[in-house]
């Protein structure tokens, strides 16, 4: 048997509670051992709750237990995550986290003790919730150059954008709604301006590269600027409007950037929709696959909390091989990636027409009835090459990255 | 270093070759050593190759051979692939294969032998091709109760379905063209009639279920009854038509099914398009989930078969808890299957529309411009109550399940 505790009791920390207590059997059947909850960790009391016997405010009666072998962190945050965690692992324990803020802001550390003390530091739950992700690389895409990684990470972006391009509603009126249903955040900056997508490419690509990344360093932007007219384009284009983050291996380095981007209808993350999840890997020699599921929510993300639960309880007194090692790797600077770019033009006529085509090398023109602007999609060229030419050009209204 | 053996020199035979060559510093990274092909069994000879010199037309060079840690089954088939491979794990030989024809006959006996020599038999490569799947229903998945799995496992069919529905094509004509491109065999009838797709989901459910299940006892359907104007029905219902083959866990037992069936166009599913294959898996608190990738084709194939050679690596002298255990499960009678039905009536008018709703409580009359027949779909029902009230319905032309 092993005994675990939870360090905060809210969504994910409760969920991974139920999670234990439902699925007991098949935890056994799994790990060969019983998995049981020892401690929760919350300044708050749960009175009437089954765990209500549990809670403790102080996170010595976990640090200090000998008996708990197992700490699921579900704080969020770095402050006190990070100190939190780094005495648990100092105390001889594992660590699991659904928290990418102190993944993305402490991993390498984090890690690094985790080895020195011969044990485990994992955090699947913290990118792509319940899509079996972040094992999976080690596991199923063993033994491949990751040459690209593009995912929707972000469930509130994508139910915003799926439900913009399905009503031709406005970036406002969506987010409000989904403000209404839970879906975002009453403070939805984290989300809508792609800082919680920057944070989980860095992780992937740290995992992918085996190198420290520094998040701040990604390109990033979200998606309050998109509007119902983008979408209008991007259909006329076989094509949809997603945030991604992604990581490319380039030529000249890693590329990675978060932003919205047109994507052909043809691709699989096409089919993520709402708030759902998906991550496109391409291997050199596997090439592409998608996992897709539900990116958040409470027994999603608790159920792969308990999956790095039982990879601990199948590793007890061993450090398995995971995660990045110290020594930061830049991303590529955002000049020199290469790709497309879909433009939006005000005014008319063939004359500033043929002058954004000259520019821009444009490969294609595009109208919409009633609009008194025309869009433009070129071929590929560094963003380098494009911020020159777009500078030439008078009336852009706006620039999306074209994927297709 | 670890040295690997290749039984057939085919196209999965020759990728897992050169992914091998390929791959050499990424196999190195993910499992601390070297791997290194030392023979290739194959009648015939290949002047020229750079593993010209591998190539030996005789089994005992691979079998009596202790430096060969690892051998790789890539013939297909089961004779003699199974004499082959039971000798080798005999001779403390691990094993892995893409061969689902030896997996689903032979399966629980060469598991049970893998566990008796502390050596391990592994097959990813032999369900969904590239797509990480078998190893992550034991990570990712670990501590689920998996509730079910619906898979589109078979390319061929899924091209030609994925080409009717969108130009309209008889069956016969798009198969045709997909024997001319390669992606159909000449003999067709494993892929179209649905036995390819049976004895993966086979494979599948004896994983999660931990016991042995004769493929032969899945009711098994195929594809060549599909025509023009199914796909017209299904698009009316906001649907496609997919090749499936099912695993759900009923209250009476585990329903296994193979068969097309109409798929809602939100399912994620339905963005598994052409020769690609997707695997839809629904865990208890994981919720809904689908890994996607390339279902066939030489390097795909064979990167999974090298993640297999990896993990067996990393595991040298033990026996990894994997497969089943013997102890046969009975799929549940097809006729206690619940499921809605769409059925094409020949002929119109109030009064058979009225009989045929009446005998089969059809939720839903659907009518098609220009055709002489109309399309019921009908409410939940078993398939025994669908079978009986079907016979008292003149004129039903099809029946096509509807997981709509």
């Amino acid at each position: 048997m092993m005994n675990a505790a939870i360090l905060g009791c809210g969504t994910i920390g409760s969920g991974v509670y139920e999670v234990i207590e439902r699925n007991q059997k098949e935890i056994r059947e799994a790990c060969g051992q019983e998995i049981r909850v020892k401690r929760i960790l919350d300044l708050r009391q749960f009175p009437g709750q089954p765990f209500e016997k549990l809670v403790t405010p102080d996170i010595k009666d976990i640090v200090e237990d000998p008996e708990i072998d197992i700490v699921v962190e579900t704080m969020g945050g770095t402050k006190p995550a990070y100190e939190f965690v780094k005495s648990c692992l100092l105390a001889g324990k594992h660590v699991t986290t659904s928290n990418k803020a102190l993944v993305a802001a402490h991993g390498t550390d984090l890690l690094e003790t985790a080895r020195e003390m011969h044990r485990n530091f994992f955090f699947e739950a913290s990118v792509g919730g319940g899509i079996p992700l972040i094992r999976t690389l080690y596991t199923g895409y063993a033994g491949q150059e990751i040459e690209e990684i593009t995912g929707i990470l972000n469930g509130t972006t994508n139910y915003i954008l799926t439900k913009m391009s399905r009503e031709g509603s406005e970036f406002a009126d969506v987010l409000k709604e989904a403000q209404q249903l839970g879906y975002a955040e009453r403070n939805p900056e984290a989300d809508v301006e792609g800082y919680d997508t920057c944070r989980k490419i860095a992780i992937l690509a740290s995992l992918v590269t085996d190198r420290e990344i520094d998040y701040q360093k990604i390109h990033t932007e979200g998606i309050t600027k998109i509007e119902p007219v983008d979408f209008r384009y991007a259909e006329s284009l076989h094509a949809s409007i997603r945030l991604v983050g992604s990581m490319v291996r380039a030529r000249d380095g890693i590329s990675l950037l978060v932003a919205p981007e047109l994507i052909p209808e043809e691709s699989p993350l096409c089919g993520v929709s709402d708030v759902f999840n998906g991550v496109l890997i391409r291997g050199n020699t596997l090439g592409v696959t998608m996992l897709y599921g539900a990116g958040a929510g409470k027994l999603p993300t608790a159920s792969a909390v308990v999956a790095d639960i039982i990879e601990i309880a199948k590793h007890r007194e061993e450090n398995v091989p995971f995660g990045w090692h110290e020594g930061a790797l830049s991303p590529m600077p955002l000049e020199k990636r290469k790709g497309r770019f879909f433009v939006r033009v005000s005014g008319s006529g063939r004359e500033s027409e043929g002058m954004a085509s000259a520019a821009l090398g444009g490969a294609k023109i595009l109208h919409l009835d009633g609009e008194k602007e025309f869009g433009l999609l070129t071929g590929e060229m560094t963003e380098e090459a494009y911020a020159e030419a777009a500078a030439r050009v008078p009336g852009i209204v706006k620039m999306i990255r074209a994927a297709v």
